[in-house]
């Protein structure tokens, strides 16, 4: 009874008389880390050493290769996964990991987003439409200045606001008082627009910190978090996502210069670790990736192949007012949609209020099933 | 009384037109992340914001850029250090990172290696040559032929037996029974060479994990143990020094693939982070780096540009019994050689303590200083 294999799937660069030596290499090095016929163990023969599913030519000298690896090999840790999927072969400029799939088994232990669209639905009480948000940024802002920001923000209507993730426990906006002034913030705009804005805080810092953190915005009555994964390391979302009890963000600082395909590092793997909701540069912002790149992205998130729930996409960047409806008729309307520099370089604060409630009602009036 | 500013170089790709205003969204991606014209902060212009100290042209349409960013936006926290010198900007194609050096407050806020060269010297009562080292692998191996393996590695006089990073806490293969066999298995070969090699485990899983793991270790009497800071998580090898009380080997799994010079993240950040020794791949193995890149890492870890302790070079492949003396000709004595596959791969116990015994020879008649 031995569970399914993980599947990864490599871009290798080789010329094509050496490929099926550099394939062989590949495999057992994320696993044995030796050549097969210095194994003299039975059972890491047996047990360690995974198959080579599949090697298809994309173009000269390029393939597809998809290597099976032992479920076992990653010990159902959710640092050594890691390991087997992109350890050493990181370090080889020829490989890059394009995609990956893991067994029931091991997706039950990862976990996956805990909350997922549904459970972030509720949370935020928001049924047949997207989810608007917004964040608090310049880094630099006071915790008065941050309240003030965020009492404006929550005052148009938008379901979240969020940190900037560049926000730590600065000394001039010291990370409890910021929670606490920013919850108070939701709480008296809810008293105008008669729903409570959802304040999301950046926990970042060793895991210690992180950890107390999030203690912390529990007690103080925080409904969702947000942390950079690849920043504070994949293992502690996962240690996090399977005691919090609420939703967590995730966001993709420091995650972009991997060999690693972004719908594999944010769109599977995000999730896998436990990210209810992955933010992501959208296109036509000022970061990189296409409308394909994109559209992978929240495709993996929404349907994902392993045995998790599925996890909100949350584009950001190349936002207007003026597209929202655009984004949306490209995303359809099971997106959390993230709106920060096109609305916050407004001269004041009645400029921003009417820039964020019109942002507020075009996502409103998009279709919903689009 | 402003402290001295983060220095961060890049190498960023524009054409020169364009050149001057990607540097300024690049100086302020990394704090603010807001145009300039949209700070309405007093505080954020005057405190977030950083300089552009030289922009020098490489090569047609490649520059070199160093900032200078605000030692305060890093708020002393080993994860928002992180996002200020490639947290966004890893997201954008164009930008490497090549540099860093950190001011002696924040360098004393991180803490650096605690052992480093003349500590982990002292823990292994190795003065004036090489240290000597070899691994634990394939993954496969039970709890009894892995502490067999290490046994005869032992026996052999190297100075030290690590875990290969890929074991965890292996169903086949616990980590507290192999601790403690490899731990017994070191003393007993100790009563036949006189000296103690040092077993170094390898620590990994969830931060809650590996801080249970590494206090085990202690219990159990490890004097050393190895981490994959980009696995696991750079903060958490931050918080792990801090409090352990023994060297820390890091090993870069994960780390290749990231783009940020070796030099930089090897080099200079793994030290900042708290690694005693950094392994790399050494030049002529199954990795990519060359003979400048590795001698660049070693001298990034040996003379530290900012207020740490200067760390040992670990490099690992490419190296067999017949090249050690070439390779401690090229890095000098001021180092850990480790070598794993080309010993493994002896067809019996016999040959592998022979070939083991010649290595630590040819080590140890290695002249220093050189």
């Amino acid at each position: 009874m031995t569970e399914e294999p993980i599947e990864a799937v490599y871009r290798v660069r080789a010329p094509a008389a050496a490929i099926r030596a550099r394939v062989e290499a590949l495999l057992l090095e994320q696993t044995v880390e030796l050549p097969r016929e210095a194994l003299r163990s039975a059972f890491a023969l047996e047990h360690m050493v995974g198959s080579v599913l599949s090697t298809e030519e994309e173009g000269p000298g390029c393939y597809r290769v998809t290597l099976a690896q032992p479920a076992l090999s990653a010990a159902g840790d959710p640092a050594q996964l890691l390991n087997v999927l992109f350890g050493n072969c990181s370090l080889q400029p020829e490989i890059e990991l394009l995609d990956v799939r893991v067994p029931a088994g091991l997706a039950a232990a990862m976990g996956g987003p805990r909350f997922g669209i549904s459970g972030m639905r509720k949370v935020a009480d928001v049924h047949g439409r997207a989810l608007t948000a917004s964040v608090l940024k310049p880094v630099g802002l006071s915790v008065a200045e941050s309240a003030s920001l965020c009492g404006t923000l929550a005052a148009s209507g938008l379901d979240i606001v969020k940190d900037d993730h560049g926000l730590a426990d600065h000394p001039f906006c010291p990370f409890a008082e910021r929670v606490r002034a920013c919850l108070e913030a939701t709480e008296r705009a809810a008293q105008g627009t008669g729903r409570r804005t959802i304040y999301v805080p950046n926990l970042t810092g060793s895991p210690r910190t992180v950890i107390s953190q999030a203690r912390l915005a529990g007690e103080l009555g925080a409904r969702a978090v947000m942390v950079s994964p690849m920043v504070i390391g994949l293992p502690l979302l996962h240690e996090l996502a399977g005691g919090l009890g609420m939703p967590i963000l995730a966001h993709p600082a420091l995650g972009g210069s991997l060999r690693i395909a972004p719908s594999a590092l944010l769109g599977k793997l995000f999730p896998l670790y436990g990210a209810d909701a992955v933010i992501y540069p959208n296109f036509g912002g000022r970061f990189s990736y296409d409308r394909a790149e994109c559209a992978a992205i929240a495709r993996a998130l929404r349907s994902p192949d392993s045995a998790i729930a599925p996890a909100f996409p949350a584009p950001a960047g190349g936002m207007r007012v003026e597209n929202v409806r655009d984004v949306l008729g490209f995303y359809g309307a099971d997106t959390l949609l993230l709106v920060g520099g096109s609305l916050l370089g407004a001269p004041d604060g009645a400029t921003l209020l009417s820039r964020c409630r019109r942002f507020v009602e075009e996502a409103h009036s998009f279709p919903y099933p689009p």
